[in-house]
C-alpha cells in the first residue's frame, strides 16, 4: 500500500452535516485531509459552519491542532453539489438511519466518483451487507462507525460486509491508524456491531429495571456512572474480570443470566417519549427535562470533560496487548 | 435521627479481610470511624495489614486524608475474635458469595452484638431477602454493596430486603452520605441489583459475540473502553440518550433487541477458565496472560488512574438532578 506514508494528502468527502457529520469532518481536517462536506438537503447547511468552527476551537483548546483554526477551514469545502466529491478517495456517509435515504445518497456518490472510491457508512443500526446491495461497487463499501466527538475519541468500528474486499478493509484500518484511532475490526457483519450490541444489552436491562419499579431513572443512571465510570476508561470488560480475580463470575453468571430481561420490543417509556416528541437536550424534553440554559451549560461542561478524559486515557495505553 | 451530626463517632465492624473487605475498612477509617476488622479464618489475616497500609497510603497520595496514616491505623483493630464487635453500631459482612458461609458469619455476629446492631452484606449475587431469613433480627439486616476501591469511588448500592425496616434503610442512606457516597437505593430486592444487572447484561452479550467468532476479545475490550469510556464518567445512560437527541433509539431498539443474546447458561469460555483455575491477575492466568511484573505494573497504573478519575468526576457533579 504505497499511500501508507502519505495518507494526509488524500481528499475525503463527508455526506451529512449533522452533529456527527461535522464532528467526523473536523476529525479528518485535524488529521490533515482536504475535506468536502456535502449537505444532502439545503436545510442541512444551516448551522453546519458555525458548528464546525466551534468544534475546531474545541480541538484547538485541547491542544490537538498543529496549525491555526483558519488553516483547517481553508482546507474545507461545504456544498450541496455531489460533483465536488470527484477527487475523493474515500466518502464517509453520515445521514439518518433510513435505508432508502442512504441508498439515494450512495447513488449520487457513485454518479460523481471513480470506481476506486471507497464509500463508508457511519451506520450503527443497519447491516453493512444490506446497504451494500444498493451500491455500484460493493467491494469498495465498508462500515466506519465513529463516536462523538469524533476528533476527540479513539473509538472506531470498522465492519466488513459480505461483499467487501479484504484489501478495502485493510486499507481503511491503516488509514484509521493514521487518524490515531484504536479501531475495532468486525469481520462478520452482525447487526449493531460490537459496542452497540453491548450498550443495547444494557439499555434493554435498564428499561426493565425502571418499568418494574425496582429503581428510579436517576438511581439507575447514578449506579452505572459511579461504578463503570470509575474504571471503564482504563480497561475493557474481559480485562476487568481478570482484575477482579475471576473467582465469583461463573457462580454469578449461573444465577443471574436467567434473570436478565429478554424482551424484543420497544419499552413503553421509550414509546411514550417518541409520542411526546422528546428530543432530549435538543428541545429540553427527554427522560429528564432541561431549560435552554441548563442544556447549554451541560453541553459546555461535557466539552471540557471530553478534553480531560481524552488526555487522561492517553496516559494509560494498554500494558498488555 | 439524633446521630446524624456525629456519624464519625460510631464504631463499625468489617467481617472479611479480602481485597474488598480491607478497601471498605479503609473507606470507613477515612470517614473517621473506629473500625474492627474480623478475619473469619486465621489465614485471612495474612497480608491484610500490609494491604490496609498500602490502601491508606494510596488514599493519602490522593489527598483524601486529614491526618497522618498512623492516626487511622491507631483507630483500627484486627482480630479473629467476634466479641470485639460488641460496641459496633453497624457490621459490614464482606465474605465469599456462599450462603452457608455467610449464615455462619451472621450467627457469630448476632451472638456478640446488641439487638440494635445493623448487619450489612456486600453481596452482589445473593438476594438480601434470602440472606435475611438466617439472621436473628431481620429488620436490622440490609445490603450495602461497594465498588473497589471503596475509599475512592462514590458508588454504593443500598438494598432493602422484604423484612428490612424502612428506618434501617433511611439510617444507612444518611450514614452513606456522611461517607461522601452517591448511594443508589433499591427498594425491591432483585437479584443482581442495579449495576450488576446492567453489567451482566453486557457480559452475556460480549461472550456471545466472542463465541460466535464475530470479534476478538481484544477488540471487544477496545470497543467498549474507547466508546463508553469517553462519556460514562460524566453521565448515566438515560442522560446519554437525552444528549444524543433520542431520535434513532426507538428504531434501533426495534431492530436490535430481538438480535441480542438471551442465553441463561455459563458461556464455554468462562467454564474453560474455571477448569484451568484462572484467577486473572492473581495468578497471571485469565482471559489474558500476565507475568508477575506485568500484573504489578498494571495494578500500580490502575491506582494512579483511580486517583485521577476520582478527581475528574468530582469536578462534574450532576447539573440537572
Amino acid at each position: 500500500m504505497k499511500e501508507n506514508n502519505n495518507f494526509s494528502s488524500l481528499e475525503i468527502g463527508v455526506v451529512g452535516l449533522g452533529l456527527m457529520g461535522t464532528s467526523i469532518l473536523v476529525s479528518l481536517l485535524v488529521s490533515g485531509h482536504k475535506v468536502i462536506g456535502i449537505a444532502p438537503l439545503p436545510a442541512d447547511m444551516d448551522g453546519a459552519m458555525d458548528r464546525i468552527e466551534s468544534q475546531l476551537n474545541h480541538a484547538a483548546e485541547a491542544g490537538l491542532l498543529k496549525e491555526a483554526v483558519s488553516h483547517y477551514l481553508g482546507r474545507l469545502h461545504l456544498s450541496e453539489d455531489y460533483n465536488k466529491l470527484k477527487h475523493c478517495r474515500l466518502v464517509q456517509e453520515c445521514v439518518t438511519e433510513v435505508i432508502s435515504i442512504k441508498t439515494e445518497v450512495y447513488k449520487k456518490i457513485n454518479k460523481h466518483t471513480a470506481a476506486s472510491t471507497i464509500i463508508a457508512t457511519n451506520t450503527s443500526a443497519i447491516p453493512i451487507s444490506e446497504l451494500q446491495e444498493n451500491v455500484k461497487f460493493p467491494s469498495q463499501f465498508i462500515g466506519i462507525h465513529w463516536a462523538e466527538p469524533a476528533y476527540m475519541t479513539r473509538f472506531l468500528e470498522v465492519t466488513k460486509g459480505a461483499l467487501t474486499d479484504e484489501k478495502t478493509a485493510e486499507w481503511v484500518l491503516s488509514l484509521s491508524y493514521s487518524w490515531k484511532k484504536e479501531p475495532t475490526y468486525l469481520k462478520k457483519d452482525i447487526r449493531g456491531f460490537v459496542t452497540n450490541r453491548m450498550l443495547y444489552a444494557v439499555y434493554r436491562e435498564m428499561f426493565a429495571i425502571l418499568e418494574n419499579g425496582e429503581a428510579s431513572m436517576e438511581d439507575i443512571d447514578k449506579a452505572f456512572r459511579y461504578d463503570a465510570g470509575s474504571w471503564i476508561t482504563y480497561m475493557g470488560l474481559f480485562k476487568r474480570m481478570d482484575q477482579l480475580g475471576l473467582s465469583d463470575f461463573k457462580e454469578i453468571f449461573d444465577n443471574l443470566f436467567k434473570e436478565l430481561d429478554n424482551s424484543s420490543t420497544v419499552p413503553p417509556t421509550m414509546q411514550e417519549i417518541v409520542i411526546q416528541k422528546g428530543k432530549g437536550i435538543n428541545n429540553g424534553k427527554g427522560f429528564y427535562n432541561y431549560t435552554k440554559k441548563e442544556a447549554a451549560a451541560w453541553e459546555e461542561a461535557f466539552k471540557s470533560f471530553n478534553h480531560e478524559i481524552f488526555q487522561l486515557a492517553a496516559q494509560y495505553p494498554e500494558l498488555n496487548q
